[in-house]
């Protein structure tokens, strides 16, 4: 199977889907798009993707899939090894409901269309920008970290110590944070899960410094 | 099994919720919280769920979860019958992708806190909160439309003739949408959709005017 991934390399759900196909071991061509410059609002892109949003799984087969976390499922379920989910429903639930934190309550508010509608909207200059995307980041990082650091559920990663859907949803929040400075380090286990998946290479390597439109 | 569902009667999560319990046959209890009023934000509420959000499901055993779509695939996964995701790999991936349109890119820009937020940061007034919503609505309601309308998986429902995951979060969004006076017309697949799920009563009655806390 060849794929066709089109991202971009700072985009935090396209850290995500790279991650998981370097998990799963899949290898794919990398398309890359400027989000600034409109490049995921042409004609072409619309009618493959008509949110206009990556990433976009393109498949041998033509098929075009969207919206990351739904791709993950897709390629657990097509490629379970190594698992992204525990087997059991309740540690599914617990995975799930983890990388939703991420997925449904920072990562919509923060990104970079919404920064840009602040500005356009309200005059969100640098400065109010910065507030809002740590206003986001803290709420739910504050629960996060109390959520990880009192269960026992919790291991060397999110769920246990294989990383899984909720370590990609926390991986790529970390760096897209780092856009406006925000160190880990005021939630301990998010920074010492943090860490233990920056040393696996299928998450370093989809890093954003590591693309090749890293700016 | 005896539920406990700690919820509100216009949180459009809950509603998500409401509706998948209702097409299991699972009964549950149903617990009340104002938003407004910081009900969500009490030490009890946050033992019980961190981030201080609803809706969360209290079971029995005493566990407590949380996240309406990490809920609902659980209860999908528990309770087979009806099930609210394909059996196919492929449409359960779009499935999931047109639920995730709704669950992250519109409701997390536009539910209370961050209305509130808004207010504060800004001095958003009403207009300009209604100006906010409707430019979300929009943009995902359009690439929904789109989807749907052009895709031969849409049947009655946004999957087949069978109400599943996308349409649980779509029948939610419109519900939410009236809290601005937004019409589903505008999206002639959305809005048909809809009126397909209102006629099935476990939609309707999961709708915010019937519940016990409804102003």
């Amino acid at each position: 199977m060849t794929l066709r991934l089109h991202n971009f390399f700072r985009s935090s759900t396209s850290v995500r889907l790279r991650s998981a196909l370097n998990l799963k071991g899949l290898e794919y061509d990398y398309v890359a798009y400027v989000l600034r410059d409109g490049e995921t609002r042409t004609p072409e892109y619309l009618a493959m993707n008509p949110a206009g949003l990556v990433p976009s799984l393109e498949r041998e087969d033509g098929q075009v899939m969207t919206q990351s976390l739904a791709i993950i499922e897709w390629l657990d379920e097509t490629h379970p090894a190594p698992p992204l989910l525990p087997r059991d429903a309740d540690g599914r639930a617990r995975v799930r409901a983890l990388a939703y934190m991420v997925a449904c309550e920072i990562h919509p508010l923060n990104n970079l269309r919404v920064l840009g509608h602040l500005a356009k909207t309200f005059g969100a200059d640098e400065a109010a920008q910065k507030a809002w995307f740590t206003h986001w980041v803290t709420a739910t990082f504050d629960a996060l970290e109390t959520t990880l650091a009192r269960d026992a559920a919790t291991g060397r990663f999110c769920h246990g110590d294989t990383p899984g859907l909720a370590d990609l949803c926390l991986y790529a929040q970390v760096w897209n944070n780092r856009r406006f400075d925000i160190s880990p380090d005021p939630w301990p286990t998010i920074a010492r899960i943090f860490k233990a998946l920056d040393d696996i290479p299928a998450f370093a390597d989809a890093a954003p410094p590591r693309q090749p439109d890293a700016a």
